[in-house]
């Protein structure tokens, strides 16, 4: 596999300095661009507030920081952590000029030819990309992942909604401060508090898993038959979602093949052993008291990218189902995803 | 009014606390006695771990701290604080040596004739008291509070409930430090952490909810006709309870009527002006973000006795609601609806 | 005593909400204007994010926010929660105008002519104002209160100072969040996190120790002849600074006196009862683990503005000393000491 | 290098944890054996509540857990993890049974013939391990690291004392939560708090510090001619102790001299390339606002062995300094330290 020079769109948020973390150790890519706003002309190692607890990556710290536009740097692929009003502006023309964008920000996920993936969920859906690129007559293309709660919901929701008929998914999320961003969250805002509000989060988790999980047929995405509806909460923790989850199907659900089910799921990332696919894309605890935001949020062969689900148990009654949910927002939630589906793209030949 | 003197079992934990702030400023009540276990002999002021914000009340510095059993002083009433099992053991001999308990403990909240009472919601149900004097042979008798989190989630269903045919509650709660007692939790399990699971409480919730919503017949409880499912998880905050309620209903709901529904609830204590009676038991915000643990765990004319609503909107459909309910855990979810119920029980004559 | 009406200059802030808490309900003064920037021409109520655990007062909610300059309403005395630059530039425009200021903002604090003032320390730096007025040919005056390190150590040291021949301080301060003003501290920046550092507040506490403990002698402020270094660290805790002190002196210390003279500290304001002056200005704790940020910030007669001195012992040798401080950061450490400051300023004829 | 089989006593604590952590992954030591003591007869993976972000190693699960006396296992060195009481009970009869012992309990920390090591700072202090087999008659031995407050102080002191006249040392620590054990510290107690006292910290630092920097003469240690001084205080972070130390010394110290001090410092385990050793044992940092707890507690290239300083200035004259010292206190402090120390009497032939 040849080395891609990567741009980074945001290199100094809180997702841009995951992107950094990831792509800095990646086998098949290198960062090369660094773009940034306030920032520009400064080095990365003295633009950034750098929050992580590994360390700044050497090899980044002297890269210049560029404006977004123009992208004048020769790169092959583009890595977007831009705030949602940014990325519609500028995007777009990226795509135009011919490069690949792979995009955490919100701002095309839910378009009609643009496709929303999680590799191991919805890996047909990068077909869309042709008629995305037929339609807006562009050389590159837009390719997003989704908002940092949907990516774990959908990932655990996609093996059930596989094997059993769920018609209804009530979901409350117990959210990280990371999830905000930075500055983000103001600390007198959430010391010894719990917010029980994110901007246009529970939107996003409603719209974007029926995207997700929906079916490609001719050319456009047919949204999934199911329910869903969101309570999104802001808790005082640094990484990682918890999402307590109630499903309903028409049939009666058994808890011990349910948990199979999660336990078994592997996906194409996994077979085809892209280098950020982890082993178990859902671990499955038995533990009473599992998973638990600081113990799991890094599970998995690779950290971070591994969903943990535990509780599995039976609701109202046999036809309903609980269980808890917990993912890495910025690794699996933001960075990590979209790495994985760049990595995707590179091996379906979409760069 | 006369002065009661009060009892309170298992005064140095963190309910215990509560009790003596609460009682050592009330209008009707003083307390003349505490129990304790490891710390009987030793003065209060010297034999507690103080933690709440008030000062430790001087008037209980001196008091000698004596055995749970034998009671072998002189008061009117018996808060009981104590863990289930000494409670299972000690309550019912204390009722039957004449006295009056209002207990916080699990033990006997579910007994066929023990009345499982929050003011108000169902007052009425203190006519399980002559049931249970009758059928046990006691002169005193026992009454009991519920289970903190179902405190909230039945004070905020009971206007719903009386108003609209509501069939289904599933309610995920967001739980603070202190509703695991002292010393509870280690810190190293909870910080920076959510712990999706506390033992028992689940189906506490699930069982006392509909027992309380219940109606009194000939002499018993029917149980609520509705189906109640909880997910409980420990969130790093230290007092307040904050769940995200889901309920379903025959028949469509009018968001603005349900919220009309909340702000306008009162009960027999507001009407009898009990000390202890907050002026609004709920109370509404229409705020996005609100309400929050924090800032809404005081709520109310009288400090922790409201419930706060707040996000009143639909679900999946127009029969489905979601709304999100802070109370304080160790007030209105533990002494201060022991006291509440104290005080409607001494006007009723039953003390 | 007549009614004050009183303006408050940054009344949105984290100080601002205090000045508003402490004022609403003060007996001499009533908050008849608020001020603001980027609030201007909304009702206090929508305008202010309040953060304080207590209800937004009622009486301040339609209060229309006006710019700072000019002051276009009737008041009597104006406090300042301004941040410094606006204070540099307004705060002499409204003296000007013939208007007490009492200052929080650090613009003037060690000017010449401008004096810094604890009530309980040294309330006859008052007379600087007599010199203000002259050389400066205004009506009214700026008087300020110490940086909110600087209020509680000076509080603490102002006995020791007096009684025993102190030379050398040595103080490490684990200062709370709100310490930042509100947006203030990132959360992504405290959580598990210490920062050692504290823009500019280690020269202040060096500084305006020294003017504050000084005499004064021919209309101007002899600066105490006492070495005081400071290490400023910001810890995750809401409310409340808590300080490592150590202290040499010129002779032996004994830990009992010491103790003693803490207890006994009276001073003018508790002499002549000022209402925002607590019955002991300082609370000496004999337990061998208190003072803690979350049990004794609001200590005291009047809350919050009672310092409580600790673990009093000796140090490397017995002309040493260490002991552990705590106050209350917003209230003795901010609003509550200007309010005191105005009271001493009113019973003084200055306004 | 041949593979020496390592028991842990008392492996189910937070400390014991670590040294399952470094040791599974250690180039010479396995873990063969750990000791406990209610979890008897448990295999390890059932018996531990493992609280560390890393995953469980695999290879640690099934070993069975039995009592730590009698070491009925064959084992070439014991690390030790025990509570202060059980090790001054067995640790003798282990190093009587021909074991080297090496401790981070306190027990036998200041006995006149057990050496108290850091090794980059006192690797010489080895040789008291003859004195002790000699006048012990002991086949095997105890040899101790100091506690995690002293650990990171005296590694950074001991460049300063070797270089600089120093003469005084005050330090006040801010120590995080994982130091006091498990379950140690309730939740309720350190939310939102700061605790000015860790039970006889202050006293092992001001003695351990003084046996760690003190000379080898004629079989026994000369204390370092220095006064230290302490003030430990527990704040609300989940690892990492961060000091703020202020030093006097004879003449006058220059900021840079002091900075490259630091920098240069190297001792014999970097020169013997021990796996353990980190390339720099203090990392210098020159931010204004660092080293901050989260953010540097896993500095340097073995995670959590360096120790990084920060702020370094003048105090109240040229011959006085202030600096911030952050050290992780489980890894550096406690785990990590002592099979440094196991590699150092490896290399040494003590084993």
């Amino acid at each position: 596999m040849r080395r891609y020079k990567a741009a980074i769109l945001g290199g100094t948020g809180i997702v841009g300095q995951r992107f950094v973390e990831i792509l800095t150790s990646h086998p098949w890519f290198e960062v090369s661009t660094i773009t940034g706003y306030r920032s520009v002309g400064k080095n990365y190692g003295n633009a950034v507030n750098w929050l992580l607890e590994s360390d700044l990556p050497q090899e980044t710290r002297e890269i210049e920081i560029i404006p977004t536009n123009p992208m004048n740097s020769d790169v092959d692929i583009v890595f977007s952590a831009l705030p949602s009003d940014s990325a519609r502006d500028l995007e777009p023309k990226l795509a135009e000029a011919g490069l690949p964008v792979v995009s955490n920000a919100s701002a095309f996920r839910m378009e009609r030819d643009v496709p929303l993936i999680i590799p191991e969920v919805n890996p047909d859906h990068v077909a869309l990309i042709d008629v995305q690129r037929r339609e807006r007559g562009w050389d590159g293309f837009i390719a997003t992942d989704p908002n940092c709660a949907t990516v774990n919901l959908a990932l655990a929701l996609k093996p059930l909604y596989d094997a059993y008929p769920i018609n209804k998914v009530i979901m409350t999320s117990m959210q990280s401060i990371s999830g905000a961003g930075y500055p983000g969250l103001p600390s007198l805002n959430i010391f010894d508090n719990v917010i029980p509000y994110i901007k246009g989060e529970e939107e996003k988790v409603q719209t974007e898993t029926l995207k997700i999980l929906g079916r490609m047929e001719e050319g456009s995405v047919q949204r999934a038959d199911i329910n869903v509806t969101a309570s999104c909460n802001r808790v005082p923790t640094t990484d990682g979602h918890i999402i307590s989850v109630y499903v309903e199907a028409d049939e009666e659900l058994s808890v011990e093949d349910v948990k199979e089910t999660f336990s078994n799921f592997r996906a194409r990332p996994q077979e085809m052993n892209l280098p950020t696919a982890p082993e178990h894309p859902i671990i499955l605890r038995d533990e009473v008291d599992r998973p638990q935001t600081r113990l799991d949020r890094m599970a998995g062969s690779i950290s971070g990218m591994s969903v943990t689900v535990g509780r599995v148990r039976h609701g109202v009654d046999d036809k309903s189902l609980w269980f808890t949910l917990l993912g890495h927002n910025t690794i699996r939630g933001a960075a990590g995803s979209a790495v994985l589906l760049a990595e995707l793209l590179a091996v379906d030949g979409y760069m």
